[in-house]
């Protein structure tokens, strides 16, 4: 940061609780109450990210680095009153212009804000992430820089595939796409509040130099490739209810009890299996497997449908870019890849800018990899 | 505090933080900073009391009492800007009134506030209590009830007279005396604060139940006693520089290198030794000793005194009571109880409600019983 102060550029830091503390606090709060009061426990683990934004203005001031801290409720900013899950309204930045205007650096404490009537709210896990994109919206800063665990955001995860690269730019979109399916770089609400205010988002590691990945809007500049990334998702299952008598309606009388259970339904396929009945299979994620599976047999019999199957030992693989809308064929190159492998594709579910497919757990490496190379990731597109 | 609400008392609770949270945040502080920011250690610390709030308002509604907390910022506990050690210039009791009327217990975090600018304050350590007595200030409460170690004022210390009594009432200034002679029960502060604002304090234990003694102002009903209590402190040190050439202003030329030294000064007497010198005797904190010896050496050669001579082992044991301004004899009463044991006095030094005595660290004991028996303080006052 002292650094960066020193070329000339306006700094707003926002931090998050020092590790484990959050969770310490919340530990504090179930001993008192099983449910802790939603109000009382903002008031609690919001005093984590206090500790820390003065932590860390007292190192800066130590090396010599003009810095000033602020709460949540300082900068005022404004939240709904939706306790531990609050969503920020308005920030005031006037004190923080005057700060940066004096040469400070301005230190923000993440995920909490407070309600309109003075209530310390917070913002729910991650939040801290929300905050930083929420001042440099404020602030109409260049660049919000998002510090995590890993140097970028890479094609796909250098663990399954050592040849992954680390992109320059990456859309909105991709990254979304990317988050959703389990690329857990950055928290999916920030990416989406960062697209929706049109702030780009740089990734940087915590513990290495390196320019990152930024998270931007598609230019001219975007590389051209086809494909951004592979995604997976390793933690999934799958379960299908064979022969229910096609009438209208049965999608929501299958799906009602499994949303009735709290269980969420990903990828979702209807197939005609003949001329009167038709097999339905949805995904869910791997831990709700038994609790879906017994709600789907108590439908079945209701619906007088034949069987319920399942399997619990699938993954999901996904290809992801921008440059699938405006190119054919990407599909059909994906496709044929796996299968080059003898890789079974047991189901299929397209978007605007992915196209994933179900597997066998056992194929989740090969599949990556495959596809990784299939669509040329290890190189820079020309 | 159930019980208090049941029976149909408005409850407001001051809690300061748990037990090592202060000094544990400090530590962290001066891991960072040796000399921390003031500012930013104010934020830092004041986390502390916010995190009890929040417990202890969780615990209220556990058992069924309805309850909210507030931090010094939402309920506007104003104060100057002196970080570490502001005092407290306003308090907005709108928003506790309102929750009082709905039934709720009011939970307020102790030891810190808000400057005019929105920057968090707070008071210096033993904070809580005054922000105790503030808020009863302002609200006008019946009383102000402070939970401690012990449960009420004694006539003197039952470590060293077992047949020590509590007493029911004592007034303000008998209070101030007794705590500045080293009871510390209360801290000064938040005695003198109620004082000022006339908040009846009642000083209980945290522990177990019972009446406590009540603080407050001399009225008819005030115990007739003479003599309230006996108070002592141990740390004492007294410094003589005999023979000093006796002209105005020597007390200044003696006692300006020692306030110089940062060295507070309790007694002072001053001796004619014969027509043309006087010997200059005071007392300090033990500890300040050998510092103030250095510096008295320096200034018996400036002046051309005989000599510089100390003691430090000695204690000062006081007899405090506001039935001394309407009674004579007391004084000789005190000095000749402690004759008749042998107990030599080195020292006197008399106020308007109390008189204190300098004599030889052995003697501590024995003086205070001897007084607590002479002064007949073990029985109730007729």
């Amino acid at each position: 940061m002292k650094k960066a102060r020193a070329v000339g550029h306006d700094l707003v830091v926002v931090v998050s609780a020092m590790s484990g503390e959050t969770n310490r606090l919340i530990g504090l709060a179930k001993d008192i109450q099983a449910q802790p009061n939603a109000r009382e426990l903002d008031v609690l683990v919001s005093t984590g990210e206090q500790v820390t934004i003065a932590l860390l203005t007292m190192a800066l001031e130590q090396i010599g680095c003009s810095a000033r801290s602020y709460t949540g409720n300082q900068v005022k900013i404004l939240t709904d009153d939706s306790y531990t899950k609050a969503r920020i309204l308005s920030i005031d930045e006037h004190r923080m212009r005057t700060d940066l205007q004096d040469g400070k650096v301005v230190v923000v404490a993440g995920f909490q804000g407070v309600d309109e009537q003075g209530n310390i709210t917070t913002l729910g896990r991650g939040g801290s992430d929300t905050t930083g994109v929420a001042l440099a919206a404020a602030l109409k800063a260049d660049e919000c820089h998002i510090y995590t665990d890993v140097d970028g955001v890479y094609t796909t995860d250098p663990r399954v595939e050592p040849k992954a690269r680390r992109l320059d730019k990456i859309t909105f979109e991709e990254m979304l796409e990317m988050a959703s399916l389990g690329s857990k770089v950055l928290q999916i609400r920030s990416v989406e509040f960062a697209g929706k205010y049109n702030v780009p988002l740089r990734v940087l590691s915590t513990f290495t130099e390196g320019n990152g990945t930024l998270i931007t809007y598609e230019d001219s500049e975007m590389e051209s490739a086809l494909i951004s990334g592979i995604a997976f998702n390793r933690d999934e299952a799958k379960l299908t209810i064979n022969g229910v008598p096609d009438r209208p309606g049965i999608a929501s009388k299958i799906l009602g009890p499994i949303a009735g259970a709290n269980i969420e339904v990903d990828m979702i396929i209807q197939n005609i299996a003949d001329d009167e009945t038709t097999d339905f299979t949805f995904t869910v994620h791997r831990n709700d497997y038994q609790k879906a599976k017994a709600a789907l047999e108590g439908t079945c019999a209701e619906l007088g449908a034949k069987k319920v199957t399942g399997d619990d030992n699938i993954v999901k693989v996904s290809i992801v870019g921008v440059g699938m809308r405006s190119h054919a064929g990407i599909a059909s190159t994906m496709f044929k890849a796996l299968a080059d492998e003898g890789i079974n594709i047991k189901m299929i579910s397209t978007s605007e800018i992915k196209i994933s497919v179900v597997v066998d757990e056992k194929y989740l490496e090969l599949a990556v990899r495959t596809l990784h190379s299939a669509f040329k990731l290890d190189q820079p597109p020309a």
